[in-house]
């Protein structure tokens, strides 16, 4: 395996509502347990095993959230959470990670995660990153990780795979043609009959200094800024202005060298309730249920039932319901109207925003 | 005004489960905030105004119950509170209160009422209890309350009416043919055509002398062994030994000379959750909210729900659903099968007691 000192930066910056009423602006999805027992960032962090120890990973969060994220991964030296002071998309995240590493480690390669997918088995994962960190360590490539498409999904980017470039422990890595932003349903069936196309994870392996070189090439503003910092308490000052952008559309889509591996595992970005089939087990009348709580149903089907431990939830006779318990308020909507629980967070914001 | 002592009995033994998760067997239906923001007992009770006075109201109500009738309605007597060492139906009940009724005021009239039904206005209710009382006061008639059926109902029993037989403040008495049990949909369609068919609504008004009078004729073996007793200790020592049976069947339909004020104002025996929008005001779209939560719907028709104060119901997207919150648990089901939910409350009888 590489020489070089291995990182992780889990993003944890997320503030969605798709999880709502269990996911709050005080409290997104990453730091709920939507798909086990432990939250979703927990298990980013366990996901790791022993390939990267708690010292060598970084976890960006918003300011407001280092207090659940100190809470939720204990063994992650406080040193080691950046407080983004505000949001500014995965392009500023990716900068301030890779210049604190490179301060801390120059000679390092890191792994870039999101801290709100669930990706199973874990042993299988770490197979997968052990060789794009193989890839990354002995080329100056960005690596990325490409899921093998399901479906013709329209909610996430596609990567188009090039030629294989090389193997690592029989897996493959592939150069990258392109990246094409979420095509509309007929381009994505075309992307799926071709099989050459994967769906972009958001995951990257690369070395620092590629990452480093990369964002000064392509994305300047984003990284010399950072750059000048000499104290985290200088980049907490700065980070607001910095351009607010996605380190796919900054960097990778420019970037000459990109690898991918593809990616034959479990894996799933947990978009909102109706994903949660894809992550939790199923009764045999296909309803599943999260966060601990007591499922009791009669004549009752492929329902999403999330509520904590030692609360019970009761259907009867009904199908295809989103049915959530979270503080002091329930959801309930049909599975297939889950997007509209943002009208409802919309309304609540402006007229009640307690409840948000 | 009558110059007899006027009574008033609230049975309060029932146990029902129609309304899980709101109602437990430690605390049924009557105990509930169904209608408003008194229980429905507060409600039965402050219906009677200043009409009978708090020391002259007997309630009749299960052992393990007792605590909550002292909580509900503080005002009552600890020695008018009956406290049934097990359910023995209405008769024994009523023999109960009236025997301890005569014991403290033997020339009194009675006023019977179950302690779970909605009326409105009490103003004009009790302009038909004056009338009833009256009628009972100036005749040993046995009087019944029936109510006008506003759809064929084949939940309740029907009475069929007779002549005018006096009149009150200008409120008509008439005789009562005879008592019919629940009929099917064919008969009940057929008895709201008549125009001469009333529903059965177990409210009664009788001097203390008359009923007894008609136990002892038509119910000694419920009668007997509690005017036998010289304590209320003695009573429940033997109340589980009466034969256990509905006032109804034991006396009403035997006795010579019923009498029955017919009932024209808003009654519903609530007898389950999809009974709300007949007690409670709707929202332009139909939902009806119960329990004091807020309920934020967004496209959704005809719900009903009900969760505590402090508590936020969301819908979207959904209509003709029961959503109810109470303690730790969560109900979800359509309307037209609330009768099911007795099926999850026989699971969990069995599988996890706790719960019901």
């Amino acid at each position: 395996m590489t020489n070089l000192e291995t990182w992780a930066v889990i993003m944890a910056g997320g503030s969605g509502t798709r999880f709502w009423p269990a996911s709050r602006k005080k409290h997104p999805k990453q730091f709920l347990r939507v798909a086990g027992s432990k939250t979703l960032i927990q298990e980013a962090a366990a996901r790791l095993g022993d390939l990267i120890p708690p010292e060598r990973r970084l976890v960006v969060a918003g300011h407001e959230h280092v207090a659940l994220v100190r809470k939720q991964l204990p063994k992650i030296p406080p040193e080691n959470i950046l407080a983004e002071p505000t949001g500014r998309n995965t392009a500023p995240c990716v900068a301030w990670a890779a210049v604190e590493i490179a301060r801390r480690s120059p000679r390092s390669v890191q792994v870039v995660l999101p801290s709100d997918s669930v990706i199973r088995p874990a042993a299988e994962f770490r197979k997968l990153l052990r060789a794009a960190i193989e890839e990354a360590s002995t080329s100056s490539a960005l690596v990325t990780f490409g899921v093998q498409p399901t479906f013709p999904a329209t909610g996430y980017g596609y990567i188009e795979i090039g030629d294989e470039v090389s193997k690592h422990a029989k897996i493959p890595v592939h150069a990258v043609k392109r990246f094409v932003e979420k095509p509309d349903r007929a381009r994505a069936e075309q992307f799926l009959a071709t099989g050459r196309y994967l769906w972009n994870s958001g995951m990257f392996v690369w070395t620092t200094s590629a990452i480093l070189a990369a964002l000064r090439e392509h994305a300047p503003t984003v990284l010399a800024p950072l750059e000048r910092c000499r104290t985290s308490a200088e980049a907490v000052a700065i980070y607001p202005t910095i351009p607010s952008v996605a380190i796919d559309v900054a960097v990778m889509e420019k970037a000459r060298d990109v690898r991918v591996v593809p990616f034959g595992i479990s894996w799933s970005d947990v978009g909102a309730w109706p994903a949660l089939p894809d992550v939790l087990p199923a009764d045999p009348e296909g309803n599943v249920t999260g966060g601990g709580a007591l499922l009791v149903a009669e004549d009752s089907r492929r329902n999403v039932v999330h509520a904590p431990k030692g609360e019970l939830v009761a259907l009867v006779g009904v199908s295809d319901l989103v049915v959530v318990r979270a503080g002091k308020a329930i959801l309930v909507c049909p599975k297939d109207r889950a997007q509209d629980v943002k009208k409802i967070v919309d309304r609540l914001s402006r007229e009640d925003p307690g409840w948000v």
